[in-house]
């Protein structure tokens, strides 16, 4: 093998730090250990049982050939028709194509802007994939360092502080991992405006929507005067409980769709089938109502595991908003976040994920905790941590 | 929109000309024509349903969370084992890994292996999707015209022939698509073991196994001295019958593996779950009972098309061994057979796709036929058109 070929840019793609952290906790686990999960940014329950029945009747019925490229037309209507209802956003069918997870809608999007070369600005910390789809399309990432003075996000001022031309793609995520803090309406719009003179699209990562708490839920696409270079990408994986179906879906600007459809046919074909009929199931207001239970559970989960921290003297770089992650700042504890990781592990029993893996601005000194088990859980790791952190 | 910038490479990207076609046999279909679709590359029996018991089983047991990016472990051993036991082929389940259909896995090794420049070859007819990966890679297409002299494959003597500096993979597949036809293993060898001292991969595209016809179902794994430059994809929508499920696995040596996983845990995250559950039932042997019998209907239809089209006088170019194709030589009657098949689904009301889909050599030339449909029907098929061409 030494001497076939391997892509420098596959050569340079890194692994999630977190995947070391798991792997470990899975040994430990293995070996009798009973380990918190803080470390994992995926709901706990499984999908809802009616969506699981629609899906059933949809087998039944032999729905399990392709659908068109751009998805099943009653879902995109249906779609449509969420936007209008629960954002008050109108936003045609004919701009929404699902795609087989978010991460197949941000690859489309940014392989139909990007030339070789071409800038995309994003933050750090933020979503590690978003640097590697760039890097893989031979893009350069413009990384803007963001901290608590900003809500851990970019604005109208940091990119315009830190615009450069050849920037073609701004990606922001509202909420956002890992810090789960969201950017204002205004704010959104205001950054669509400055870029739209440049000729250069905001992309909004929405996939984290509906997860937002003592605040109501948004979406840029409900702002009257947007521009026509707002791209959004949103899943069902995250407030639809739905992970492993593989399914998210985009917006974009109509002039864009023709060559997102061609590039679609080539590159995945379609989404799966049969996650589609249990998306338009997950989307009645039945199922939208027990989706709303659970995210009133992630709220007190939320609230349990704030507490339990600020009770214990810990540092929260910023109050998160949505989502289910907490950025703790450990800046007091350590210089090395990723060893205290893996301390964590090892003596506490409980996984957490190193900032390493969001960046590398002041990543040394934060670790997320991802709050997707029970509050008694949570409160539980908390006090495994503290205890262990009192023999240091 | 005008100034909004787009990518070269997607905006070079082809749709595929038959979906004019489709669309056009769509819209007669709503007028209330009567359409034999012979032109879609996808069966018309629904998956099995045993296989979704199997997925409503995992649903009620709540497994709809992601699974490891290579895949569940169950399913890669079972893919081992099954390699064992079917193809008589030693593959470690160490070296499988579920793609998200063998698109994915395609994208996944060209993105693996290719720098901007790199040289693909492939044959001209072949699937359309494969140059569109290359050229999205900024890799070079280096384009082999073959015909009936040589299967319309390749062979050891004619990558020889046209082997140049630069090329990092060849693609092949067996059987094909458009023409059905099976390299013979010896050769596969040969061509592996020269691409082997050029530093080169061969990659297989295996993604019509199982559907062959009067000769044994194989894998080139099977092959005791293979070197360690062969990459395989395969699929389960085809042979078993689940297009939708979105579905595929690749076979590569165990150092790229690690590569894959890091690539895959960015651009894909995992493969659909509830598929993977799917696939792991579709595997058992009651199930591949029930698709043998598929495999003799194909086979039926393969036969009522061949007698059909052998009875009306029409050139096949080629005996198709496999998948379920047929490439249909109408040099006779036109030089322009992207016009014959809309002249056709018009006036005869049967949809087929020309030649131009796959390639630019002999192209107009040819039309595809796909015998995804009962034999009356395709009897019918030719019927009609045998009728048409007698008016023109």
């Amino acid at each position: 093998m030494s001497h076939l070929p391997v892509s420098k840019t596959a050569a340079a793609v890194q692994p999630f730090h977190v995947m070391k952290i798991l792997g470990e906790a899975k040994a430990l686990e293995a070996a009798g250990q009973d380990i918190i999960h803080l470390e994992i940014g995926e709901p706990d329950f499984p999908s809802l049982p009616c969506v699981h029945e629609a899906v059933n009747q949809a087998m039944q019925a032999g729905l399990t050939h392709y659908t068109p490229t751009l998805g099943l037309p009653a879902l995109r209507q249906k779609l449509a028709e969420f936007y209008g209802q629960f954002y008050h956003a109108q936003v045609p069918m004919e701009r929404i194509m699902l795609t087989p997870g978010s991460s197949s809608g941000l690859q489309l999007l940014l392989t139909a802007i990007l030339n070789p070369g071409d800038k995309v600005m994003l933050t750090d910390p933020s979503y590690p994939c978003n640097r590697q789809f760039v890097n893989l399309l031979h893009g350069q990432v413009i990384s803007v360092p963001v901290d608590a003075s900003s809500q851990y996000q970019l604005n109208s001022d940091l990119l315009q502080a830190h615009w450069q031309e050849g920037i073609k793609v701004v990606m922001v995520a509202s909420p956002a991992n890992p810090t789960g803090t969201v950017i204002e309406q205004t704010e959104l719009v205001k950054m669509a405006q400055f870029l739209a003179k440049q000729n250069a699209y905001l992309l909004v990562d929405e996939i984290y929507q509906g997860l937002v708490y003592q605040r109501p839920a948004e979406s840029i696409l409900a702002h009257p005067n947007l521009p026509d270079n707002v791209l959004v990408i949103n899943s069902f994986s995250k407030f639809f409980g739905m992970t492993g179906w593989r399914l998210g879906w985009l917006v974009a600007p109509l002039a864009l769709m023709p060559i997102l459809d061609r590039l679609g046919q080539n590159l995945f074909l379609a989404a799966p089938t049969l996650s589609q009929y249990g998306a338009l199931r997950v989307l009645e207001p039945d199922a939208l109502a027990q989706l709303e239970e659970r995210r009133q559970a992630f709220e007190m989960r939320r609230n349990a595991l704030l507490n339990a921290m600020q009770q214990a003297g810990w540092q929260v770089s910023v109050q998160p908003q949505g989502a289910f992650y907490v950025y703790w700042d450990v800046s007091n504890l350590t210089d090395n976040a990723e060893q205290l990781a893996l301390d964590i592990l090892h003596h506490a029993k409980v996984a957490v994920t190193p900032g390493k893996d969001f960046g590398e601005f002041k990543a040394k000194h934060h670790i997320r905790l991802a709050y997707t088990t029970s509050p008694e859980r949570l409160t539980e790791a908390v006090k495994r941590i503290t205890d262990y952190l009192a023999t240091r």
